[in-house]
């Protein structure tokens, strides 16, 4: 009986991503790897979950013979449920990677993540999960180093577990493996986005916005996910599901009495 | 100059949902109300944001004269960023206000609710905001409870402010005024949905996967949100968006050497 661990990977850009490719092939040095990844990109998905419509899955050959790979209809948490519950129904899943996302999910962009809200839902299955994500956007983008790190975080996470929690959010910067200062292990940074809707008339003379915007950063604590990258490490924030902000809760004790 | 409040009023069920109309009537009392709202249902949708498409808003009449008010094409995010940038665009929003939901998002909920990820989104731009569900899934489900609640709770918050974090996720129980027996602040359960897709074949002849499920809760702390609502109390936990796992930090350090 063989004990390699069996691993899920799962993106949010669909299943012909070249970031996928490269963790498909870091999950192939350590274990069997079953491959389920939407069929269209779902970027910004965050954790959006399919009621309303019927979910397909098939069955497809992308990462050669001996890797297990489905396209899902759905968005990324629907692959994870589909996964779990019906292509490995009776099966214990080891580990749960996803991604390598083409771009950052460093700071609050890990709440808008499909790549995070996947690995968040295997972490939610009690999966141990680890999101990767590059921070560069382009098809074209270099992976050599991120999946080096990738394979150096996975084996450690195989070897050790994650402690006090389910849930890696790892980002790797924009730089070369010479450049690459090392891992740091961090907290969410501070941040949101400054929209700027693009305005424009369509064919049919119709007005319509469409989303762009900035991301900035008031929070300039050296503990957190975009200090680490910014000075060259790869960052890791140990994440949750438990949004409850426990300081609140007697700070607001008064609304009891509302 | 008129010193009452600015109130962005949002769902995700969807502007002709009972629950908009009820918590419209609720914010009516406090002050000036702009609601924007997304043109068809949105449930569990997360945190999806849309790129990758184009956004219409559209002006309609929905809650009398004095309620400005706009359906959306996107998602409950997708509200209230264009609510914030476009529509007020140089205006304070004293409150948003987002529900009532038709359906609990209590516990693990949070994460997959579209009504609570649209008041997060206005917590991440310094709005202090509330998200409202009531725990009854039907269409014509009695809000005259829920509605109280909701009153009191918005008018604690508009006179006293949220204190250490921007955000409530309020739930209340499925009962009548008179079994309510108050409000009570906690912290988020776990739990867990198990989730049993049901099969099936197309009109086509294809397979199906459709979303199921029960949800379990495996935490029996008296300090949660499920043991309050099921204890008769409107729940209220002061909720974040920061998902690190903080004691994770110093247990997992020894990743930097992975």
């Amino acid at each position: 009986m063989s004990k390699k661990p069996l691993i899920l990977v799962t993106n949010d850009d669909g299943m012909f991503a070249p970031g996928i490719n490269n963790l498909v092939n870091v999950a192939k040095q350590f274990g069997e790897v079953v491959v389920v990844a939407p069929d269209s990109p779902q970027s910004a998905k965050g954790h959006g979950v399919t009621m309303s419509l019927p979910l397909r899955l098939n069955k497809v050959e992308v990462f050669g013979p001996q890797v297990e790979a489905y396209e899902c209809s759905g968005t990324p948490v629907d692959c994870v449920k589909l996964a779990k519950h019906i292509i490995l129904k009776d099966r214990q899943i080891d580990l749960c990677l996803s991604g390598i996302n083409h771009g950052s999910n460093a700071s609050i962009n890990i709440i808008y993540s499909g790549t995070m809200s996947a690995a968040m839902e295997a972490s939610l299955e009690g999966i141990p999960s680890i999101g990767f994500s590059l921070l560069d956007y382009s098809f074209d983008a270099d992976f050599y180093a991120s999946s080096h790190y990738a394979t150096r975080i996975t084996e450690y996470v195989l070897k050790n577990g994650i402690h006090g929690c389910n849930l890696l959010n790892v980002n790797i910067p924009k730089l070369s493996m010479k450049e690459i200062k090392g891992i740091k292990i961090c907290r969410q940074a501070e941040g949101r986005w400054i929209e700027e809707f693009s305005e424009g008339i369509d064919p049919r003379n119709q007005k319509y916005y469409w989303l762009t915007g900035r991301f900035v950063i008031d929070d300039h604590g050296k503990d957190t996910d975009i200090h680490a990258l910014e000075s060259g490490y790869v960052s890791v924030v140990p994440s949750m599901h438990d949004l409850t902000n426990y300081p609140s809760i007697e700070a607001n004790a008064g609304i009891e009495e509302a």
